[in-house]
């Protein structure tokens, strides 16, 4: 079985937003990241250090806020401001706040990891939009390991507003033929062992295994779910998946460093787009 | 094998937006619909027509606006005005142009046929918004038959903006697992085949037959295509299914009838919601 390296996958991602970094900051603008931290959560605080070291890698500049109470003004207000060219807002948000409902104060130009329902449904009808940088990773993975997605029977295990359902509309964009399965799915095996491509997005610790793989199977695990001992483990036992599967991303090392380069890849997009449009006016 | 009535459903609709209708009148409000029609297209006139005569029905006003050049203003147009509750456009548009782009003139609040892409993101993460009526007219009918959704395997043959995505999104809210198919899948009948609840909506005369439906399967028949003697069929070959399904919606008599009260159900609840916001100015 292949191991997917999410981590060369991600070099090999930062290398061209370097490059395209680069060269806009030789026209004066600098691609910049505002990140809206409404929590103390202390994952929020360590993601938050990981895309500021690679941001530090590609050129990209990163400005963190602290904000806990009025969290869509604030994220109007960074939309509003021309030296941002992404704006993103960490989860998990205060009790009694969804990102769902949020994520409308991100205009869609800057909303580099597609919160604001506006760029969901964009992604829906095939117009131009962001979609959630993990939702994008899945997409990246498959195409870095080579698995020819039109045609291709895939089954989505999760179906949240940040993966689930906008990977599901990348695959069908690919021309895949897409099951969605969730916590209701009378028998989640029998969906998942007939798939050719299998994406667990569930967020609970190695809830599939062997029985729900069929042979040659690739595998792309979303799950990051903390340990007893500090560690990260998937969604997917991947030692149980080891003989049957084709290929599988680990985790961590699979979907997490690839979420994070496209990301800073769409803050570059979106610098790009901003400038073009001030140069035509 | 049992037919859905989908005029007897609809009739059922009726009667509770005609009450609806009364109520508002009573308090001086007119739910109205404003129909932009861009084209000559035939099929286009004698869906207009039909709406207007079930708007009759249930007291709903129809206004039928002829705009083929700019239609995105006139859509905008009519969104500002405050005498019209509902704004559709009917398709097919002018070469060149299409509805994925120009849905984004109508207001969501108005748009009860779900035509803005916002409306198709805020359906996708839980967001209170309106389907395109087609969409919605699967769930109804279904519901009328008295088939569980939750946990139940449905497949939906078709992914377009107005039909599949919107049906599958819906149908996923009501917790069915959902499979997306289209041209592009490998083995049509493989797929339809398993599923305990079918969604035709791909419009090509009866392409779906007795090989694709498992025994006691439900089926749902969104095609209308026009056949050469100046009928109607659907994408299901109904005689040959009908010794193997549980239940079918005929093609005309189905979704048809069902999408027309449901869209005018929305115009009501739009005209409510307008009406009650106007109240508490």
């Amino acid at each position: 079985m292949t191991l997917i390296d999410g981590r060369a996958v991600a070099a090999t991602i930062r290398e061209q937003v370097a490059a395209k970094a680069r060269a806009l900051r030789s026209t004066g603008a600098t691609p910049t990241l505002a990140i809206l931290v409404p929590t103390d959560d202390e994952a929020t605080a360590w993601y938050v250090r990981s895309i500021e070291r690679m941001a530090e890698k590609v050129d990209v500049r990163v400005r963190v806020v602290r904000e806990t109470n009025d969290i869509g003004a604030c994220l109007a207000e960074l939309s509003a401001d021309p030296t941002m060219h992404g704006v993103i807002c960490q989860t998990p948000l205060p009790a009694g706040m969804s990102l769902d409902v949020l994520g409308r104060h991100i205009d869609t130009a800057k909303d580099v990891d597609g919160a604001n329902p506006v760029s969901l449904g964009r992604l829906a009808v095939g117009l131009p939009a962001f979609a959630p940088a993990t939702a994008q990773a899945v997409i990246e993975l498959l195409r870095a390991h080579g698995t020819t997605l039109a045609g291709t029977d895939v089954v989505v295990v999760g179906r949240s507003s940040v993966v689930g359902k906008p990977a599901a509309l990348l695959l069908l964009a690919e021309n895949a033929t897409v099951t969605v399965c969730h916590s209701h799915t009378k028998d989640l095996a029998v969906q998942t062992s007939r798939a050719d491509v299998v994406v667990a997005c569930v967020g609970r610790a190695q809830i599939l295994g062997a029985a729900h793989m069929r042979p040659g199977a690739v595998v792309i695990d979303v799950g990051t779910n903390p340990t007893a001992d500090g560690g990260l483990v998937g969604d997917v036992d991947t030692a149980a998946v080891e003989p049957i599967a084709e290929a599988i991303t680990p985790v961590p090392g699979g979907v997490g460093p690839v979420t994070t380069a496209l990301l800073l890849r769409n803050v570059v997009s979106a610098a790009q787009a901003a400038s073009a449009s001030s140069a035509q006016e």
